[in-house]
């Protein structure tokens, strides 16, 4: 069978982290790995409310196969809050993606030749690396630091690879640093991305989840030349399971979104977009963002309390300003992938970081998700991890 | 901005009849050119009944991430029906996809190199030639008559094509045709593929939707070798805005689909999912069935007689046992879309049938369709057809 398969398969052949990250899915396993939001939060009863208005209203359309670029009314919606960050557009500048993943694989349909070069962060998303080889592009991945991606590294990389398809980058909390790009690093990476001629896709799903300084706008606020694609959704606010995101970009761009959309799933889920449409104008999304906000930071708080406290000082970490995520950094002679197999033996996991560098290495490193575990879990889990962490350096 | 999509948006260059299939959307044309369900069979009551249950009862879950190979009692129910087709499978054969058409956009991941050649029928399912053409093969389409694909012209096609990637086939009431691949001829061709060792995609949409004859058993019941890969959704018995398909095939290759579909959109809408698994447990899905069939059964024979009555003898077309559409031949100086032209003018529509062929021509046939249309509009709409036919034939 394998000489069957295309080429592209390749992309998966390393499958050593996969199998052990199954390891942490044992229920006695305090787990950092994730990256889920937290269950407990959800608008359920309102989801519910809004399933049955919809399906009563007008279950024929709710039902029916509808248009590829998205339902009209939420459309407008998005569009009316993609104008409350900054960015002048309506419904013509958005299509709705089955998630925002489902954006990273047409991001690769529309942009993506084999051999094309791509920037990233380094480190970057995970999924982002798989959805966009599925194309076989070549990675460039410029460094960060604790303002994001550094843009004379960024400068350098464009003057190297005048031909770079699209610079990635996500600018608010990022998955996995937890890292947000500086106002003034925002409108220097659009100078450099007009000087290069180059597209910029900027990846936001977690900037409503800010607990502490001050809003940033998007990158595509400072856009003057339609050359910024913005990918936002509701996976952090509203429900990640239904699948809602969407794409902010200029109609040319959004129509070859449509077309390869149209070939890779007709449209995205009916009912949940009607759904979605329906909790956004009737339910006080703000106030529901207000209590993700405080759980959220309570826990990233509570976190870091316990990183102080347990881990030798000798192991750096972010200190993130919203978002999900902590990255941490372990000493260069300690292999994180090595420390997760003895932190499975006490029942801790988290992800070695290597995997969210598109080109390798970085084994010292690792990532920590804090919204989804309830806090005395958060202590325990932290306590295991610095005891291993203690006995290894 | 050309320049900086990949060079696979060419598969989209000729937008013609895009373009013309617009104007079909006016509330004045009676159009036979879409291929809907009925909204009015759709299950609703039953759907808001299944989503309140699913969120009353674990809204957390049916909210959150889920699974890449889908919601596991779904594949168990999915795998159910297969073996009442008298395939031999569990739920490890199964992945849920974002329907039907997902399982064509991965379908092209796991198995497409550009340049590989793919088997098809001529003609074939216009969603799976953009869906494949993503991945750029080349496309070899065999010859059918009124029982589908013709074995004789498949075993010339992989003699002159032993590399051939798979072989794609919709056996029953196929779209664009209608037609049904006899029971002969499925036997035959898994002793083609078994001695040319090649993989069959068997696309089955409308497998339930029969009204006349005998109920044919899918390809997949004849595969020794597990070299069929079988397509199956809920869209045409349930509700296509759900978007829940499935792939049935051996784990070595749903374990393949499943990384693709991870990079694609991570997981199936995990309300639906849970929805539709409520749904087929607590609902007489085939009593619904049998309702399907019996409108459409009436309306296909509404249409035919119509199109007896209306049409000139010189046009010729299939008499479909199931499934939502018909296809005509026109006399070979009538170009289809020409005549599309005319018939918008009188308010009627189809879909021209050269956009079914990969490699082009046959302009003078077109498709029909007639689930979506009620009973008076079908007799109308052929009416005006007739009129134009006779004037221009």
């Amino acid at each position: 069978m394998k000489e069957k398969f295309a080429g592209r398969v390749d992309i998966f052949k390393s499958s050593e982290i996969r199998d052990i990250l199954k390891l942490t899915e044992r229920p006695e396993v305090i787990t950092f790995a994730g990256g889920l939001p937290a269950p407990e939060l959800f608008p359920v009863e309102e989801l519910n409310r809004a399933a049955d208005k919809v399906l009563t209203g007008d279950g024929a359309q709710a039902l029916q196969y509808s248009c590829t670029e998205g339902y009209k009314p939420l459309r407008k919606l998005v569009a009316e809050t993609m104008r409350n960050k900054g960015v002048n557009v309506t419904e013509e500048n958005i299509i709705i993606t089955s998630g925002s993943q489902q954006g990273l694989d047409l991001t690769g349909k529309v942009f993506i030749d084999e051999g094309n070069t791509i920037i990233c962060e380094s480190p970057t998303y995970m999924a982002a690396i798989y959805a966009f080889s599925t194309y076989r592009p070549k990675f460039i991945d410029v460094a960060m630091d604790d303002d994001g991606m550094i843009m004379e590294e960024l400068a350098k990389a464009l003057s190297a690879n005048p031909d770079a398809k699209f610079i990635y980058i996500s600018p608010d909390f990022q998955n996995p640093t937890g890292r947000t790009l500086s106002l003034e690093r925002r409108k220097r990476l659009i100078e450099l991305a007009n000087e290069f001629d180059v597209i910029v896709v900027e990846d936001n799903p977690y900037c409503e989840l800010r607990f502490a300084g001050e809003i940033m706008p998007p990158i595509k606020s400072f856009d003057t030349e339609d050359r910024v694609i913005y990918k936002g959704t509701f996976s952090k606010i509203v429900s990640p399971g239904l699948r809602i995101g969407w794409i902010c970009g200029c109609p040319e761009i959004i129509e070859k979104y449509s077309l390869f959309k149209q070939g890779s799933d007709l449209h995205t889920n009916t009912l949940s977009q009607m759904m979605v449409a329906e909790l956004v104008q009737g339910f006080d999304l703000d106030g529901h963002i207000n209590k993700i906000r405080e759980v959220y930071g309570r826990r990233r708080n509570l976190m870091l309390k316990s990183m102080e406290a347990e881990f030798p000082d000798c192991v750096t970490y972010t200190r993130p300003e919203g978002g999900i995520f902590i990255w941490a950094t372990l000493p260069a002679h300690i292999n994180a992938r090595e420390l997760l197999k003895k932190c499975l033996d006490n029942n801790v996991a988290f992800v070695p970081g290597e995997v969210f560098f598109p080109n390798g290495g970085n084994g010292n490193t690792m990532r920590l998700n804090y919204s989804s575990m309830p806090e005395s879990l958060i202590e325990e889990g932290i306590a295991r991890m610095g005891k291993v962490l203690r006995r290894e350096i």
